[in-house]
């Protein structure tokens, strides 16, 4: 502890800046990189320090080709209720995805068995597990921003067609898909602010004082 | 992007020795500090720009006192199964909430209903949202180290319990209580590994190549 004021807006800088990106150049990324990437991941916090992640990195053209497939049905699943609201061909026109070009996806898991029947802290809330995992996800997230490295979050696919895929167990939770690479453009705002699709929330109305 | 090296140093600092704290001195935090950790919060990553959080503070006593009963009593049904596993000597023995001496404590919730029927990403994958919510809790966790200040997160409550002390309405998630206070003591590693009740898993047994 006991960061100097820059250190303090170097974390701030990442949490602020971090975005969600699907266009990646081919560039291909360091070992080193991608090495504290995951280890950033596994030095999240997990209820009863249960430690629930796995991580399976995926390169091959096959495998990259085979989720991208997935992630497509879906996409063209759910325009189908974005044109009931008439929202369809803003939703076409978004980029929703760039397993094909990122030169790595991690598939991130949940595995709820690990750390035996009574984990501390989960008995009350069992979902803390994959909690746990969206914390290793945002770690990644920020690391990956202070290695110049853009990361998008994938999340259009049925699990059960990347657990069939991947070859993860059936008791095993298939929760993200991580693509990682370069990029020329790191935008300023979220893509989804940008594109008009969304605006951030109002922080005061957010904030409430001893009950809702 | 582009950090220098002492920049992305400081962002794994934060990331590697950042603890889950139950003891807190009574001092009284800054209020830009707070208002800081919140804001890192508000700039998590969530699906589709949903945004599912709120953030209710808690500092009265009477409130304190409420959550702390809460947790106490989940805390000591929970005694009762590692009594049958002949570990309750050493869970009674671990301290597992700072609620009464934490000057502050924030519950974080999720509003599953936030962003409207059809969320971007969510169709597919609906606990996203509390996912989000997770990334959010990382974000203030990792600002609060910055920041100096430590930061626990209380899982150790039956959720109907909080959504009454808090008046959170009923399709509200309680995801998380979350102290914040300044501590005389900041282990260097996880206290559930000081304390012996879980080990660090090893790092390359988590990594797999193409499949599982």
């Amino acid at each position: 502890m006991n960061f100097t004021p820059e250190q303090r807006a170097a974390v701030y800088e990442a949490i602020h800046n971090r975005r969600d990106i699907r266009k990646f150049s081919p560039t291909e990324l360091e070992e080193d990189k991608v090495q504290r990437i995951l280890l950033a991941g596994h030095h999240a916090p997990s209820v009863g320090f249960m430690q629930p992640w796995d991580f399976i990195l995926i390169s091959s053209s096959s495998q990259k080709e085979a989720l991208a497939l997935a992630a497509d049905k879906e996409r063209r699943a759910l325009a189908i209720h974005f044109a009931a609201e008439g929202r369809d061909d803003k939703f076409l026109q978004l980029k929703v995805e760039g397993l094909r070009e990122a030169p790595l996806t991690v598939c991130i898991t949940c595995d709820p068995t690990r750390g035996g029947d009574h984990v501390l802290g989960r008995n009350s809330i069992p979902e803390t597990d994959i909690l746990s995992v969206a914390c290793a996800i945002q770690n990644m997230w920020l690391a990956a921003y202070a290695e110049g490295i853009a990361m998008g979050w994938v999340s259009f696919y049925k699990k059960s067609d990347v657990r069939r895929i991947l070859a993860i167990p059936p008791h095993v939770e298939p929760v993200a898909l991580l693509s990682f690479g370069y990029t020329d453009h790191y935008p300023k705002r979220p893509i989804l602010e940008e594109s008009g699709w969304a605006k951030r929330t109002n922080f005061d109305s957010l904030i409430h004082h001893e009950t809702w």
